[in-house]
């Protein structure tokens, strides 16, 4: 049976040839594991996303939680599916055995992860909300928080919700209402109205713990005055039974284009003045520690949108395989048995283009995720503060590019399927539709675009920047030992240099005061800069593609092998030459600091 | 209040400035006709559209046809409005005045239906099914045929399918097993299976008429063995009245995306023997007949994406007008009043995006609709064989064009309305998926580029293409006479001197018999024709547009239509500046005759 989550090959590829997960048991947090530990974690998580989580997820689609009597019902087989999840232990993969973990490097727990994401978007949302809330309060919280609210989120007893989102402030969280007033007993009143708080009611858990950003009285505008605070569902006794139910109501779900199976709901808090708070940290830091908190969330959503490409990717892939149609444009004998559509040319270029972007930014994830394991473990800080540095830089293209381009691969595999792709008898459409979120949450396209034009390529004086040129810079160099590769890497390093130079001039307009009109073109930016990532990701690809090959010998029993370096080649030609190279007409337009868009004026509509 | 439908300027500018309406007025066929008359017809067709459309289109998404008892069932709101459509004549809107039509020319037709599949692109697809089919009959069927079945179609009695599909033949026609044996009454029995025929089943007419494909007992192999078949639901008696039912049944409904309200039906044609069809026309000639009524189809289908672009544009800008969130980047004090959203210069790029998209596309799909026009009217057979064979040529674009970009220009409508534009509470996210039907019904995206490519282009010695190329150096040349429009006439040139160069080559390649290579990159032959085509109505519309600046005076009461000029120009620049130069990319790989796609293998995936 062909997999239908992703591929395993591909997977170890990734975990062994192109990023060193071996090199990971060599620190001591991970001393205990090797490769059995690891591949033993990933066939459990691919056996409970294949058995649990995959057979249902349609039926989260066509049956949407339910708002009845003020809380939201989900449909009977999620809770099973959560529960095997959490009792295998991949809530905690990551926290340390001595608090019930199973101390995985962050890498291993992306990669495990993935299947249930691959398998049940909606689903596996639960438990990436929860495991963002716990974060949260494991980093930032008081003994006593950590004692009440995240040991029980640890034993999965309550889940979890980030409640940033008001009606009148999506992106522009500088404006959110919701206040907290201090209360005698040291906690605070909570009182505003939240929207598309996901995970924000259902029956999966004892209780709910919501991550509230609100305004204490004496908060400086913007956002230097928002604070973090604990609002659980349930009030909590100081013996860690339940209390009674918080003045938190559920005010309604919203009913969304896919992604149905998670609730996104409007949440009402203090209705009745009566809403208990706690705050977290210090006053009028919530933005900072929930930033600091994005990267992880952001590398989740964008691991999302991959997964949501590959599982239509492979669907797509062996729908090409069986499905008979038309003949060659040659063979045009009416007599002829029709031939497998992956025969025709442009079918396979629409998988050539989804494995592209599948694997490339499926690649770019799991890197992302080796680098938040080296902000924890490598050896001085001086080199933590330098991976943490790079993983901010990249970021908002690991959050953004999958977003845009596995959504595109969804598309190209609703176009393979033809009419039967667009009925909901197969489940390409439905990816499609559920990657349309990945865009939007967590901070838009556009949101991300300034993130990256606007603050992280030039922290720091540039470091992180600097580092990533390195980077990429060295990747050519080695690719340059390969004769086969030079058409690969020739436009990546022509790329490299018209963005480096770009980034300079830009930047330059910002530092004089020209900030509308440097950030005017901000999303074109987004899209070079994601192109130049992923086609590094591509190259090093096929440096290992290269070198697995060159380790072959010419015996049959290496057919498989041969056939998957083969294709990584050809997919990374396709991304080095048909995509990278295109961006240099966006990039002249950044150049000449082309005003097109920003001098459209509103009557002009 | 706003329009919600389509700009009535922008189709007034169409209509009067750009595609010389007023002009066919001279024409003898249109002589009863003026700019009152065809106002009028707009006037009724909105007025319909927005009253009896537009208020169902959520509903029919929300409560999709059923499956009673062998017959689909739809909800109540559809056929008043269709009723209504009939009533006002839009039916007939191009036939005859003797004949009850309104002798209207195709141009003002498609722009009065326009608003129709604005308002409901599944409620109107009921009506474009019946006109396709009645013009089907009307131009191959016999006499009798006419008086019996096209007669009740005209007067809206009898509605229409066209059955083409089978489950093992979509694209490849040429595969089809549908069979027709002759019966001793001149008539014959049909056998066979069709999915996904659109409107196969509903209750708003008293028969539905399936022109239906099937196969003669001795048709040669292929696309020469297809006949036509006029196969009523109910039998028509010698008087015009209904027989009994046909055995035609309803074997189930397709379960889509999106364009939920029209029914995709699954058909058995003689399950039981009994199915009476009657051949239209000659034996083995059907596919010629569809072929010859395709363009039609294709121009509906084009213009259908474009007006779901349309819709979403419109509802996205009057939000984006509306929607306060955010400062602009160097205004960031968080006591100032938040800007409206479309002060943001990425969200004025997503407006102008689709504009430049969707007014490119309407252009384009009015351009064609007056080109049927010509094909009919102008005076000398000769004068109307080159409009049709321009017609041939275009009608590829004018279908693939709009389901590619209109579809994403509702992507980005989508994005513009963020959070609430991805729930189900505002329209934006239907028009997406309604959308996604466009590039494969009617011919899929690959199939118009290889009919592009591997036909349209070099019928008869390329004579189309010749003519093509004359207009756009036509309008180059008129173009060339504002000093401010150089800027958008160059990248115009310049594609247009480097795609006649690479078509010749891939000629050439096919001529000598490089078939599978030639055709390997259609579709991105495909993309940079549209583009071409698109850009050369941009630049047209630019040149009224200035002629119509140059006509104003400098007072007040002109400042609408300034801003209205002003933004055609701005439109202009940002297709033929920002979309057009891109396309040199794709060009460089079908010089290349670039075989990354085609090189690839079933195993390497």
């Amino acid at each position: 049976m062909s997999e239908t989550l992703l591929s395993s090959r591909n997977l170890a590829f990734e975990l062994y040839e192109v990023l060193d997960a071996g090199a990971l048991t060599q620190r001591e947090r991970f001393a205990d594991h090797s490769r059995e530990t690891f591949d033993a974690a990933i066939d459990t998580a691919r056996s409970i996303a294949e058995k649990l989580f995959a057979p249902h997820n349609r039926k989260n689609d066509e049956h949407e939680p339910e708002f009845v009597d003020g809380a939201a019902v989900l449909i009977p087989e999620v809770k099973p599916a959560v529960d095997a999840f959490l009792e295998a232990g991949f809530l905690n993969a990551t926290r340390e055995f001595e608090v019930g973990g199973m101390q995985l490097p962050n890498l291993l727990s992306q990669a495990c992860f993935a299947h249930f994401q691959s398998a049940n978007a909606a689903t596996s949302s639960y438990a990436m909300l929860t495991m963002g809330a716990a974060n949260l309060i494991e980093a930032f919280g008081s003994e006593a928080q950590k004692q009440r609210f995240l040991q029980p989120m640890i034993e999965g007893r309550f889940f979890g919700t980030m409640a940033l989102t008001e009606p009148h402030a999506g992106s522009s969280l500088s404006d959110i209402r919701t206040k907290a007033e201090p209360a005698a007993d040291g906690s605070y009143r909570i009182r505003g109205n939240k929207i598309f708080i996901s995970g924000g009611d259902h029956p999966l858990s004892e209780n709910i713990v919501h991550m509230v950003l609100a305004k204490l009285p004496d908060a400086p505008p913007g956002v230097k005055g928002i604070s973090l605070f604990i609002v659980p569902k349930y009030h909590v006794n100081d013996d860690g039974s339940l209390g009674a139910r918080n003045d938190v109501a559920l005010a309604g779900l919203f009913h969304k284009m896919g992604w149905r199976g998670t609730t996104s709901t409007a949440l009402n808090f203090g209705d009745n003045g009566e809403c208990v708070g706690y705050l977290v940290g210090k006053p009028h830091a919530g933005l900072s520690y929930m930033f600091q908190m994005m990267n992880e969330a952001r590398i989740g959503v964008g691991m999302g949108a991959v997964m949501l490409g590959y599982a239509g990717y492979l669907y797509s892939l062996d729908y090409a395989r069986q499905r008979p149609q038309g003949r060659l444009p040659d063979g045009k004998d009416p007599t002829s048995s029709q031939v497998a559509i992956i025969e025709h040319a442009d079918v396979r270029r629409m998988l050539l283009t989804q494995k592209a972007y599948v694997e490339g930014a499926f690649d770019l994830g799991l890197y992302a995720a080796r680098l938040f394991d080296d902000t924890q473990t490598l050896a001085t800080a001086e080199e933590r503060q330098s991976a943490l540095e790079l993983l901010d830089l990249l970021t908002p293209i690991v959050k953004s590019w999958p977003s845009e381009f596995c959504l595109k691969a969804n598309e190209l595999a609703i176009q393979i399927l033809g009419g039967h792709g667009y009925t909901r008898d197969y489940p390409v459409e439905q990816y499609y539709r559920d990657n349309r979120l990945n865009p939007i949450h967590e901070g838009t396209h556009g949101i991300q675009s300034l993130d990256l034009l606007g603050r992280k390529v030039s922290m720091n004086g540039g470091a992180a920047l600097k580092q990533l040129v390195r980077l990429i810079q060295d990747c050519c160099q080695r690719a340059s030992q390969f004769e086969s590769l030079s058409a690969l890497r020739q436009p990546l390093e022509q790329l490299l240099a018209r963005l480096s130079a770009v980034t300079l001039a830009l930047l330059g307009d910002l530092m004089a005061g020209k900030v509308n009109q440097g950030l005017a073109n901000s999303a074109l930016y987004l899209k070079v800069f994601g192109h130049l990532v992923i086609g590094w990701r591509w190259l090093e690809q096929a440096i290992r593609a290269e070198q697995g090959l060159a380790r072959l010998d010419g015996g049959a029993d290496n057919a498989a092998d041969r056939d998957f370096y083969q294709g990584k080649l050809q997919a990374a030609r396709y991304f080095l030459t048909w995509e990278v190279p295109a961006c240099h007409h966006e990039l002249a337009l950044l150049e000449a600091r082309d005003d097109c868009c920003l001098a459209m004026q509103d009557g002009w509509f």
